[in-house]
């Protein structure tokens, strides 16, 4: 039991909670690390299913268990027929994140034993919702624009594969590199608030698809991966604005923020966006999308410009503001980046969920359960007297 | 900013994240409260919609007030047909909590402004929300047993409806009104699991929605609500046990826990379990259940004299322990005394959720962001050397 702790409305910012081995932010210099790595160069060297491995096992994998862990990944990507099936039923405007949240249980339902709380277990379910989670994105989208869904194309990677569904088109080998590496710097961020709810839903011995499921919920918040879309909604708004700046020192100068800068962490640059930056400007020139990374540019200089007269350091672009135009050039369409996130993030949630999982395992009082301090009506231990309805006034 | 605060693995016991006007407990008098009111008081004189009303408005309802209230709970029974048809092609032996934590999102794509935010917009998805979960329970139950669902009845009450669209028998008063009882004592909970997983996820202004997947989610973990279904689990096992007191001592030997007994609260007895098992005495002399009730008090008992012989003190039963014949004498399936806790549960979810929502508009720091002390591998923060897979050892 601890000792009586109050740290009320503080969002438990600066509050460490638990023992983590799985990823390291150092905000004052701006590192992010991955089991050890820095995340520079897993975006330089690795890939999706490489750096998944890395987060799930703690290690890189060798060559042939890369190898196994993908075809395992790949054997993995097609969802029961009901869910397809179901999907036609659906409102054509929902949003994915919701279809994603539906899903996710819907997958559950197909699993003989999805509560199995071995590691080996838990790893392959993992495999399975990163497998599923692109299949179901891509397959929702076709679904509501009136096409078919595409099945998965088992001699395309993870990536390509994802926007071959998606649009129907194999991606150039640049376009799914690209693709590839924005989810080696998505994958995993710490104790954020959705991998916290992952951690916290399945303290409680949920199964691992409750914990996503509850990850998807807080990762569709628009302060949390939510803002990816919203940076996009930002950029079609100023597309044909005459005068950024002119718009963008309004908003500061009435309190208003702009999306997809500053970070509640990084206090130097988050370094996943700097990465994203350069890879916003090679997309750029390859396919003709400068003017929108020259919009995404001005808005940040502006910003940074206005931020630095008002005394203001530490505000720089965030992992949404640059992610934002890069999946934009891919031809995602603007709702599904926050289901393209989602796409990524599973390979960290399901590291925490399993690393939650064990530390329970190893004696941590089970589910987290705080306290909150009573602030309402109270007329002592025997309560407050029930009066018959008729004799209440409004 | 908060300052730094160290609490590992603790699972936030003891520690203090927020104010809250909804509910109280004061855990060395047994005593519980929603909004200043004692929940025996509540049990006696009031009805879940009452109790809803006052957890979701912090006030009773006047007679007119209530009767409103009731009445559009009532007209937002019924669930859009798409979800009715996608029950049919749902593996039949799905598990209900996972159904629900489906339906939830299924329930958002059909709402057109789902994220609004205002606290009117809230308390009326709040009731959209009370009123489906028992109409999405009890359809489930019927479809997977390859009948018809039952459309709801506005002439029931709410608790009366529920288990006529399980049975399709209209319930005598007494069965109805033990289970609007039920429903009041399971109501709410300061912050337990579920209602932190609620309120974490909307904290990062995801959609209410999204909140209550997330608490069905928590919910469905054995070491929180799913607990009453694995008390029934224990009560089948032990029907012809000739040795139920020999069966307790061997177990509490061997360290294993019985389902249902201890609290994390309460250290002399939770009320709710207190009127529980007086509602489950009248109700086994009423229907021939004494037998059951008979067993349970044995369990009790045998459990709490092997814990005095090892010097326990303040385990008790919780209110998954007597809520489970109750619920198992009603004629309500094992797998769904769940999600009836869910269905109960639902109304200060919300009101957590809302309350939330406007500590937040009052300037508490956004979202949930906890801290992990980094104990993973670490070569400083130019990261570990990146070698290629082919020079990897296994």
């Amino acid at each position: 039991m601890a000792n009586e702790v109050r740290v009320k409305n503080t969002g438990l910012r600066g509050v460490t909670v638990a023992d983590s081995k799985i990823s390291f932010i150092d905000g004052d210099q701006g590192v992010l690390i991955y089991r050890g790595f820095r995340i520079e160069d897993l975006a330089k060297h690795s890939s999706f299913m490489e750096t998944s491995f890395l987060l799930l096992h703690g290690r890189l994998p060798a060559s042939e268990e890369l190898a196994v862990f993908e075809k395992e990944v790949k054997k993995a990507r097609r969802v029961p027929e009901y869910i397809l099936e179901n999907m036609t039923r659906w409102p054509g405007d929902a949003a994915p994140m919701d279809v994603l949240q539906a899903c996710v249980p819907l997958i559950a339902m197909d699993d003989p034993d999805p509560g199995d709380r071995t590691r080996e277990g838990m790893v392959l379910r993992t495999m399975g919702l990163m497998a599923k989670l692109p299949t179901l994105t891509a397959a929702w989208h076709r679904i509501r624009t009136g096409q078919e869904a595409i099945e998965p194309d088992n001699r395309l990677d993870h990536a390509a594969n994802f926007l071959n569904m998606l649009t129907g088109e194999k991606p150039d080998p640049d376009t799914a590199r690209d693709l590839d590496v924005c989810l080696i710097l998505h994958a995993d961020h710490t104790f954020n608030a959705s991998t916290f709810a992952c951690r916290e839903v399945v303290s409680t011995q949920a199964h691992i698809y409750a914990g996503v499921t509850a990850g998807i919920g807080a990762l569709s918040g628009s302060l949390h991966g939510g803002a990816n879309q919203r940076v996009m909604d930002m950029l079609l708004e100023l597309e044909d604005e005459p005068d950024v700046v002119g718009w963008i020192k309004n908003r500061l100068a009435c309190g208003e923020k702009i999306m997809g800068l500053g970070h509640a962490v990084y206090r130097v640059g988050d370094p996943r966006a700097v990465y994203l930056k350069k890879m916003g400007q090679d997309m750029a020139r390859r396919t003709g999308g400068a003017k929108l990374l020259e919009l995404s540019e001005t808005i940040e200089r502006a910003a940074l410009a206005e931020f630095a007269a008002q005394g203001k350091t530490g505000i720089q672009p965030n992992v949404d503001f640059y992610s934002a135009p890069v999946y934009h050039l891919m031809g995602i369409p603007g709702d599904l980046f926050t289901p393209v996130f989602a796409i990524s993030r599973v390979a960290g949630w399901c590291a925490h969920i399993i690393e939650e999982t064990f530390a329970e395992a190893q004696g941590k009082p089970a589910l987290y359960r705080p306290k909150a301090e009573y602030i309402g009506d109270y007329c002592g231990l025997m309560g407050c007297e029930y009066t018959p309805s008729d004799k209440r006034g409004q």
